[in-house]
């Protein structure tokens, strides 16, 4: 199955009020090649290790190995990791028949906020919250790569 | 506390019969950055994921970490390994007070076999196997990382 993922900027807090679930988020790269990338992410109390090998000329199969590790073991495992940690919460908001996952990001990307809806197909219509700004889906500054590379506190026009 | 280990080559096969265990090795690196190693290792019939960090300045302490995987993950994981898989047969040989490690390369450095024999001090006197010939501890060209880039049949001098 096709992921299809639209990004948007976010124009206000209230997302806050209207989620169901909030999650603190920490990751970093072990290895950050795209033919072999190794990923160590805690997500509220729950804690992962993902290996995931290159896309193949499609783009719709990838290699994926995840297992889950303890807490402790991931703190230790992030001390490790290249630089560039995301360190951000994680909102959820139900709207008509779609979920919104909406990122606020800490540290070296403070001050961004990062909604995404998924659709199962591209021109599927969708509900959208009053705090929905400017659509960023192929806006590679908004990657996790270039935001690693390039957090967004040192971005020179914002 | 320190591992000293001494590293030889091997004049004959004679070590295989006076052998008490056998295992076959498969290991490749998913990352090898020293400050982040991660390793995928089958051995026998038993597979581990291991990511280490880079040696403090003393050298004596390195944080590790290992989880057991099945042969299937590791078997998966090896085919994103970067290149020079390590594929070799360790064999042990208890002699006096010591067990030699004999490990006999295949694929890429199919005809190279060495022994390691751990002391517990670096004077440490130990039983000579009739098999063990010139003493390569410290010479750069047996270690893992410069085999994986000049494989032992790619030698122009041996």
């Amino acid at each position: 199955m096709i992921e299809i993922e639209r990004k948007f900027l976010v124009t206000s807090d209230a997302f806050k009020s209207e989620s169901f679930s909030n999650k603190t988020i920490k990751q970093g790269y072990l290895s950050s090649v795209p033919e072999r990338t190794v990923r160590v992410r805690t997500k509220g109390d729950e804690a992962y290790l993902t290996i995931k090998g290159a896309s193949n000329e499609t783009g719709l199969s990838r290699f994926e190995w995840e297992k889950e590790i303890s807490i402790n073991e991931a703190e230790s495992l992030l001390m490790l990791c290249e630089s560039g940690i995301i360190d951000k919460v994680r909102y959820e908001v139900k709207l008509g028949d779609h979920t919104f996952e909406i990122d606020e990001f800490f540290g070296a990307n403070s001050g961004l906020i990062l909604a995404e809806v998924e659709l199962k197909f591209e021109e599927e219509e969708f509900q959208k919250p009053s705090w929905l700004g400017l659509e960023v889906t192929n806006d590679y500054r908004y990657y996790n790569a270039y935001l690693n590379l390039h957090p967004f506190t040192k971005w020179e026009s914002r």
